[in-house]
């Protein structure tokens, strides 16, 4: 922390992961509070591909009639119209203040403005889920500038009125939000069912589409689904927690199989709920399912030959499509998609999981269908290639100098 | 009936329709006796533009050994391995020989092999589901033949073992198809909503999609759907008998708007449960969610001057797509069509339905999606303009000759 005039600048800063739902969070029970109508379970993604880094500062020297403040990506966000970032601060700012009213000894964080920086190593653009990177950093980095105690569970019940998925991004591995029944939502929480090390091997090949449209976006969506939808409680009710029980049981003995099945048939059901909605929602484009029958004929050849499932397919509120597998499969299942996408095609093979990726032989290509393989060489911008991860970590790099201006990464 | 050496030929003919289910039929409850898992109903169309010809025909002088036969456009068809059809001619030459027992004055026809001869007026490759109106052909010249006096609802306890729809296909205007709850199918049985005259001003348009690869056959898929579709409990159980009565109310009022919005949900839940399904069935392609989007905008430009929908899409197993409309909104519905899809570019708008379709003028498609527009144009390979029709009819025209010989039409 640094000096001047009006006293030192306070600074934290953390990395937090994305995270990708195998089984799906769709549905509010309170949008307020953002309480969902049924758990969902993910894996967290290795930071070394997709990550938010976030500082957060707090200091006197901070005009107090500008308030807190947000520089996302270079640009100020609107934070004071925003009420899920406020809850944030309002919540981390009240254990702050009681921790400071039974130690008098601490500085009074809690009363100075915060000034937050952000940035993500990856484009908007790119139609990945950031806002659940984005307030998992911001409640990670404010109570460690706050010096919480909270444990991230605890913290989870903060992240997820930001954005009900970024109380996931608050650990790493395997990943249940329950669904809680509670009506303050203080149930309804994060934990960990699996750090990564439990099955490192756990790969994701993301597929971004080049949209062509705009989608509805997964809050107006998830709501005309609830409104709508004549199948979405059975989903919700029935289907969803017999799910979260059998894929959390894949996950505990590694079963890539049942883990892929469940995801699959999760993301499925998902799409289902969706085109049930009146008016229907529509998030798979002819690239997605271009996907699918990829995907389809690459776990074909392993089924055929007696063997297991070897990919996932699964897709949140849009066309991009992320594919699990496992390490030892990656030839036969990322190499499919080299092979096909090629270096020159799309970009994103670079980096530690996609430079060990080899493009499969041209008899593995033999099975798929010409028409799936043209629409997704034509539709596929860039591919990420990456795996499970951690959970946020603290870092020593700040997006904030000693004198509390924003550092231009 | 001629007389020749060993005896007459007796004779009996019948035209069928084709029906279109607006809600649909998918799930067996029994699949020997193709009992259903929930109600349906269905839109009876015209048989000016789609019918099946059947002529049922029975003689001593057919030869016994070679038992009975089926001539379908053409072609010999092995019905002694069909236990669909060997169901139906059962159960009708049971009813007959009740009727020869009971007055010992009729001739025994009961007995005697059967020879049917018949042809649709439409190609089997459009895609459209033949076997209803062949099924329900095959039933009602045989009945008549054997001069049965058994109601049409009666027959359709018969129609529907060949062929689950077909039961809808013998009676004209608004069906329903009831599942019943008995064990035998003795109650599951067509009735007669409404005629045409009571809302004849029904319209169907069928956009028929040159489908490049073969679907899972209907009966395949159902089963798929209702052995692993998690939320199809729900449509079966819960869904469907609480729309049919909406259903029904909507045909009985005349209600246009509410028939598309449940005749489009409908199809969406169908094909949601297909979705569902595991592995997943997709029948809708993208030449199926291009006029999809078409309906929309239609839709859009009515509902935005605060009328009520003008046009529903309806899908089968199959990328084939059904788009009801009302006789006064020819032109902004079909007219749509017709002037995206021109006389040059698809054949079928020629008829007593089609000729009076006119051209919409340019600003009605200036809100359609390029993208959609293009989709249909390279997808639509012929168009069938029709509407709401009556059941099968009694004809003089014999596809069989009085000598018992087939006539090639």
């Amino acid at each position: 922390m640094g000096d001047n005039r009006q006293g030192p600048v306070y600074r934290s800063s953390t990395t937090a992961p994305v995270n990708i739902a195998v089984i799906k969070y769709w549905g509010k029970r309170d949008a307020t509070l953002n309480l969902p109508t049924n758990s969902s379970l993910s894996v967290t993604l290795s930071q070394a591909s997709l990550r938010t880094h976030t500082t957060a500062s707090c200091s006197a020297h901070y005009a107090a009639h500008e308030g807190d403040s947000l520089l996302l990506n270079g640009s100020a966000e609107p934070i004071q119209h925003s009420p899920r970032t406020q809850a944030c601060l309002g919540q981390l700012r009240s254990l702050r203040s009681s921790l400071e009213a039974s130690d008098p000894s601490l500085p009074k964080l809690s009363g100075l403005p915060l000034h937050i920086v952000s940035t993500n190593n990856f484009p908007t653009a790119a139609g990945l889920a950031s806002s659940a990177a984005g307030f998992a950093a911001l409640v990670r980095s404010i109570a460690d500038l706050y010096a919480l105690p909270q444990s991230a569970t605890e913290l989870s019940r903060i992240a997820r009125q930001g954005s009900g998925s970024a109380c996931r991004s608050l650990m790493g591995g395997y990943v249940a939000w329950r669904a809680g029944s509670a009506a303050d939502g203080s149930d309804s929480l994060a934990d960990e069912v699996a750090p990564p090390a439990h099955w490192p091997q756990m790969r994701a090949l993301v597929l971004v589409v080049s949209a062509a449209k705009k989608h509805l976006p997964s809050t107006a969506g998830m709501q005309v689904t609830v409104k709508t939808s004549s199948l979405f409680p059975t989903r919700a009710d029935v289907v969803v927690p017999r799910r979260m029980q059998n894929m959390e049981q894949a996950i505990r003995a590694r079963d890539f199989d049942a883990f892929a099945r469940l995801t699959m048939q999760d993301s499925n059901g998902f799409h289902a709920v969706c085109l049930d909605s009146w008016p229907p929602i529509a998030y798979l484009n002819d690239v997605s399912r271009a996907a699918v029958r990829v995907v389809e004929a690459i776990n074909q050849q392993s089924t055929d030959a007696g063997a297991g499932l070897l990919a996932a397919y699964t897709f949140d509120a849009g066309p991009n499509a992320v594919v699990y597998y496992l390490e030892r499969d990656t030839e036969r299942v990322a190499g499919v998609f080299r092979a096909l996408l090629g270096n020159e095609r799309v970009e994103g093979w670079e980096g530690s999981y996609g430079q060990d990726i080899k493009p499969a032989e041209m008899e593995e290509l033999a099975t798929l269908d010409e028409k799936a393989v043209e629409t997704l060489r034509a539709g596929v911008s860039r591919v990420i290639c990456t795996g499970v991860g951690g959970g946020p970590e603290k870092v020593d790099s700040h997006l904030v100098d000693e004198r509390g201006e924003p550092v231009w990464e």
